[in-house]
């Protein structure tokens, strides 16, 4: 009943065929979750129903379930981040989970404390799930290997931030009824994207066309290559493009990265204004994508640089609701990999 | 019923006329608190008779209740505070909120996130109150824009800290019995200070004969000239006045302010010795105030300085039931901006 | 019933006599917990069977209880810390109470309040517990003539981390059945370290033999003398010595302790090689003593330095279990110090 990837690739917007966000529901037995790549289109789509319910309970008066009561949940960032950290800590909370934070600037991490270490201890505290942040690509991996509860990666260098993914997903589906057979344009440095990354894994396993646009200075090398041979197919879900204007045209989702200024200096981009020509998100650009097409970001947004300030507050921009989103996704994924060993009925098994 | 401020300020405690301290109390429909200045005196008083039963519950062996159960307080500090962030954490706690603290040295806006961005996302994330402080004055009336819980200004650059206000006025009503008519000296640098400001639209409101002492290069220049042409008043309820000594005669309150010791750097001062002989309140100038006259200061305090320590620790001192003071009145205001939809009868509606 | 430590210390094991970790349970009537070195070995014990209680609690799925329910303790802490924060406050939160996290380098110390302002100001919002850490020597001691509720030193200085002392020697009962009679080698950097302060106590008040081992330079230069004119005893049940390789032979128990870089540097170490030579808990050091010896070390860990790395991750090792055990004796110090007035049934007393 479930469709591959490549076959969603080979248009499953066809009448008579399933879409891929209408296969079965698969049940969720992850211990951890540190990538979306080696997630099936079922495990997604348990996740994305889980979140449902855990929005339900988030427009309640008293938004607090007693479900993670007695279960304590570290946040272990060892880069700032506002957005984040708020999000998973609220949906522990909300769950009834105790949290504790740990920063890497305050605490004994400062002092050479190695990550090995640091993980060994919180392991030895009894933490229920780690939610762990990275300059490094795949320490979360390492973390896994340590913690005998849960990891949850919440950004590891340029590799992957799963939550974004799952919850730049859950929006279109909420917004679109679906997500099989849209056209997605990625637009910005993808080469340094961990957001773009998951985003894609997510997008295309369930069955969206995804085209990422950009200079080539900020694409995958070899996405740039294997483009060129392959008529701007990278693999199946997924196409490159130089031209903006042209991929833009009859878009179901844009979404726009973060530019890093720091990639001006290191020499990848000549100027801003250049950027911003070729490359900025702006409403002349969205007339040309589909009328009821939404806009995304990951934040924070860079107003001016990468997104217009019209289009980044415009009636088609779901900015907002991805970071709403992201806290019933989070709560999603503690209540299935630390919650209660209850099956919680979808709408996939009731059938 | 209730007498304007004006009123107030010609003598409202001869017999007859009822103090300002027990007008009617007014019901209390904001959404923020971001100042003192649109207070009035029944809405004044209605905090402090909440603050008066959160007080109740402080005294319990359990001092927590499960009122604002579900309810998400955030704590956003763009400058380090112990005193005030964990004031207000305790008392959100107390009632039973969960909540999440942001602070600017760790979080990402150390990476460039607007305010504006991170308001943005706080308020996605489902914040129902955001208590901040920023150095910026008006920073939180930009909050109250975007989010659609509840702002609580807790200190914006040299404009307001209404929640210390309050604090204040409820110490002296708490030791005194009544704020009305009661003479109080602000002493210090107050052209800086948002404690004096919020302190100063508090009492005045309830009637108290406010008169502010200190160097002229620290109190503000439209306050000296208006003084100087209306006979030292400034406006009704506030005097100013450079000389101490007699200022502080029969004074029923004097609060000293905290001197930073920037303003010698900037030319405002001479010295700390020449600060200390005109200005610093120490036992013989506190002689000359009334027998029971209260000392307070909004701390941390400068001992030595702005306060002799025999006096910031004598028995006139209230500066540790100011603190204590400031739990209950941040309860109360939570509970009145973010609680249930219940009146909380209080002495003035019972008649 | 209860022997003195000097009886302990001559050869308590010989049958017939009591060992010291069998005497009467003594109540605990303790407002802070700032040194061992008052402490009793029947107070100690209470302790360690009030940890087996909170064991039992962290073995349950829901390991919470609500006994501190409506408790604030405050972490105060002028030095970086993982471990120790976290554990007191997955401690206090597996027991109901609130937490509230202060850290030096984001809270208003670093703008100069003192450290009696902090304490005076969390005295007055209410704290039930202080547990600070602090750079000074001593400073609990002040913070206790502050607080009015208890304060409990989780590091001061070289002193004392009084905490850490108990969990070792509970680490120590737990594994090895009992402490009395047993062979203690701590080895390193005992001169600054209160860790090997607090655990000395612990130990010798129990009637363990414990000899430290390091180079002359950072031992405590009284205790070399002392050792030198009593044949290796420093006092009755501790002994000092410069033979690594010697000292461990048939030991119960080896310790080693981290060794600080900056020692080097100080000039009081030649080498890290020449201390690893000399120094390293090797295995080749570990087979000359007890096959069931445990190896001990309060991390965290600079393996290849003072301890090697099959040694410190091989069978003997307990330092996880030490980490794990922190939090039982952390929750059992704040239920006997806050909690409620209710006599525990430990096996002493039901004898």
């Amino acid at each position: 009943m479930a469709e591959t990837v490549g076959g969603a690739y080979s248009k499953p917007e066809i009448a008579g065929e399933i879409p891929l966000d209408q296969v079965a529901r698969e049940p969720f037995h992850r211990q951890h979750v540190l990538d979306l790549d080696d997630f099936s289109a079922g495990e997604i789509l348990r996740v994305l129903d889980t979140a449902d319910i855990m929005k339900e309970i988030l427009r309640r008066p008293i938004k607090k379930v007693p479900t993670l009561r007695g279960k304590t949940v570290v946040t272990l960032f060892y880069e700032a981040s506002t957005r984040t950290r708020v999000s998973f800590e609220t949906a522990a909370k909300n769950l009834g989970a105790d949290t504790v934070s740990v920063a890497a600037t305050t605490s004994s991490v400062s002092k050479g404390e190695s990550l090995v270490d640091t993980l060994c201890t919180l392991q030895a505290l009894g933490a229920d799930a780690v939610v762990m942040r990275h300059s490094y690509s795949g320490a979360p991996y390492l973390a896994s290997r340590i913690i005998k509860g849960s990891v949850i990666n919440a950004g590891d260098g340029w590799h992957a931030h799963p939550t974004q993914g799952l919850l730049d997903v859950y929006t279109v589906r909420n917004k679109m009824g679906r997500v099989s057979g849209l056209k997605v344009v990625i637009l910005g440095d993808v080469l340094h994207s961990r957001v773009a990354r998951s985003a894609i894994w997510a997008m295309t396993k369930l069955g969206a066309e995804v085209t990422v646009c950009g200079p080539a200075t900020l694409l995958p090398s070899w996405w740039v290559q294997t483009a060129a041979q392959n008529g701007g197919l990278v693999m199946p879900g997924l196409r490159l493009s130089c031209d903006l204007d042209r991929t833009v045209e009859g878009a179901d989702v844009v979404m726009a990265l973060r530019l890093q200024m720091e990639r001006m200096q290191a020499g990848l981009l000549p100027s801003t204004r250049e950027y911003v020509r070729m490359f900025q998100l702006n409403s002349a650009r969205m007339s040309r994508a589909k009328s009821e097409a939404l806009v995304m970001h990951p934040g924070p947004m860079n107003e001016g640089i990468e997104i217009a300030p019209d289009v980044a507050h415009g009636d088609q921009s779901v900015v907002e609701e991805q970071v709403s989103n992201g806290v019933a996704i989070r709560m999603a994924l503690l209540y299935l990999l630390i919650g209660p060993n209850v099956n919680v009925p979808v709408e996939g098994e009731r059938r």
